[in-house]
């Protein structure tokens, strides 16, 4: 008879998954998969033999005797990226490496979010933050957001009625350039009033800088904790967008008290010597270049996403051209519900991201959602953003033209 | 002015570290590095030139597009060497990658232990065990430990004990196969025992096998989880041990239901993706012939290990040398407490593990000692045992004899 586990497990834990992984659908519009032609297979390969010849030794310790805090030569580049790239300066002993930036949100609410804290974050926001934070129990409040990123304005409000309730928010969370997912970048002058908020409710922030690095239009503004002279910005990137997402590797950046105090929780004996070792000595020689020539493939795949969705959706699917990054941010009409039409496309092959698990109050994301343009080939994003326009219009009625043909209803 | 964090931490965190970390004492005979010159690096090299060629586009994908449970080729393999090496048959679905068998271990515990839950585990264990389930607020109780593994007769009346008590243990975690610390290696017999009573208690158990692949003398017996048909046993292992701490890499196997449960928790974005793939193309060729080898060299450094303990130690230090591993664990007199041992050694550069930190009620462990053997050279072994027992005579008195020399009273 079959060992019954039910009766020893923790309650409350989450619904198990249904079945083995058995493949994407043919038209994946989600996650942060990137364009797999950009990556540079024989210098990755060159690069890891060589470095394995010269430092591979360093593999029988955990960390490669670099100590907890990651690679030495790989903070060192990150250090160097942060201050040529986001205007920041710090040391190395203020870099930890994370396994992706997810391990540095976990090890940011495992420092100061506790059941029914108070986090702020943008209106809509990073699925994988706002799941996480509601796990944890946190009160989760968005604040307004345009394409000038966060209201300041808004922010105000908030922190001010706050205060009267004699409640302090444990942070401010923000992905200020490149916002995701609306793609905003927040200004310069309201990075600083952020900051002057910061200060006079003594908030801090959390800044999630993790696809600064794609961004192709405009000047990038300086990171808000290259602005702060106080310490009150903790700060994490990622080459997960940048680079690779399956080589896990992001960081954290914060003052030395923080990583100190964030030290002891990492307790995973370290992240990936092997990818932390040859994008080391890859983004070293190369960072900026690739991502200059990355910026160019995602923004023209962003414009065909746009085109498509102009073509098939015409006024039913709203939207920005983010100016960076690898998805757009979709609004339509009211009588569409996002969480039902996801569900009905991944039926039929097209996965999207609903907005209701990407916005602090699910209610404002039913009407939203986001594709993903930078895995997908040109052909696929065609081809999938017609389907999507199909399946949406034998569900709700809309979009009732596409190509300039008028649907027939179903 | 400089933010102050201290007010918007949450409560009960760690002790911070005190400061960047700044390189391994002289002698480090602590952690589970290995032996460095044992590293295939120009096959690692070749290997990764060569499979990121061929299947590097893998990399712009979350999980290299295998799914929540790992690079496919690599469960794979894990699937093979375990039905070669410890007669347990899986399917790949009931593989789960991890990031290193740490993680495995985290998984097990989120999944079943709730604060103030009971847990059984071998009375002297790993410390990384021992401090996660305390972290957890679960109460340990150890089960008396001899060259045989688990006392079954212990485990059997603690278990007994428990039931009249109304108390039924989460899990019975046990590493059978080169018991860290001991190196004891759990007969055929008690194996079979252990099942029984599980099944009895209905207590399922967690098996912890990270070390099985480095027994170099006697048969390795079938693992718990290839004796069981019910799918009580939870498996874990790792190739950190077998080829590279700082790859990062272990598996757990358990049923699928069990796999599906867990999977939610795995929220890290998948496993450092090139780590996968040069392990499992260089497993799939190369692992039994390297574990061999790796086995002389770990057996050759344990012996002299062995020798320098008599020769500098001579009664003071009880030992059974272990079959495999790459550790011994000691016994010295009563008098002399490891923890202030330990804490005076490493300001002598000479880093050990106290054994109140790896047993169950740290009582037991303040005479005792493990000293790891894998990373430092035969010459680093001979001269830090000789340096650890001239520390040791310093503060205690004992040895009273080095090398036939009678020591001075200090």
């Amino acid at each position: 008879m079959s060992f019954d586990f039910t009766s020893h497990l923790r309650a409350n834990l989450p619904t198990p998954v249904p079945a083995p992984f058995s493949g994407y659908p043919e038209f994946y519009f989600v996650g942060g998969n990137n364009d797999a032609d950009s990556l540079p297979l024989t210098k990755f390969g060159d690069i890891a033999k060589s470095i394995l010849e010269r430092e591979g030794k360093g593999l029988a310790k955990y960390g490669m005797g670099h100590g907890p805090q990651g690679y030495r030569p790989l903070r060192e580049v990150v250090q160097k990226n942060l201050k040529n790239r986001a205007g920041l300066t710090c040391s190395v002993d203020e870099i930890l490496v994370t396994s992706g930036s997810l391990q540095a949100i976990d090890f940011v609410n495992q420092l100061l979010v506790d059941p029914g804290d108070t986090v702020l974050i943008e209106e809509a926001c990073y699925g994988g933050v706002v799941a996480r934070l509601k796990k944890l129990g946190a009160n989760v409040i968005g604040i307004d957001l345009d394409q000038d990123g966060m209201s300041t304005d808004h922010l105000e409000l908030v922190l001010a009625d706050l205060k009267n309730k004699g409640v302090r928010p444990k942070y401010i969370f923000t992905i200020p350039t490149v916002q995701n997912p609306s793609g905003s970048v927040m200004t310069l002058e309201r990075r600083l009033t952020l900051l002057d908020l910061s200060k006079t409710y003594d908030v801090p922030i959390f800044e999630d800088d993790c696809y600064a690095d794609l961004l192709w239009e405009g000047e990038r503004p300086p990171a808000i904790r290259a602005l702060d002279t106080t310490g009150r910005v903790i700060y994490c990137g990622s080459f997960s967008k940048s680079i690779a997402p399956a080589f896990r590797v992001g960081y954290l950046v914060a003052d030395w008290a923080i990583i100190a105090q964030i030290l002891p929780s990492k307790t995973d004996g370290g992240t990936g010597a092997l990818e932390q070792m040859v994008l080391a000595e890859y983004a070293s020689a190369h960072f900026d270049q690739h991502v200059n020539d990355l910026q160019k493939v995602l923004s023209d795949k962003c414009q065909t996403m746009a085109n498509s969705l102009n073509e098939h959706f015409g006024a039913t699917a709203e939207f920005t051209i983010p100016k960076g990054g690898i998805f757009i941010w979709i609004t339509v009409p009211n009588s569409i519900n996002t969480s039902e039409l996801a569900a009905a496309a991944l039926a039929d092959g097209v996965a999207i991201n609903p907005g209701a698990e990407w916005a602090a109050d699910p209610a404002t994301g039913l009407n939203r959602l986001r594709l993903c343009f930078a895995s997908p080939s040109k052909q696929q994003i065609k081809d999938g953003v017609k389907k999507l326009a199909e399946i949406c219009h034998r569900k709700t009625g809309l979009p009732e033209r596409g190509s300039n043909i008028i649907r027939e209803a179903s």
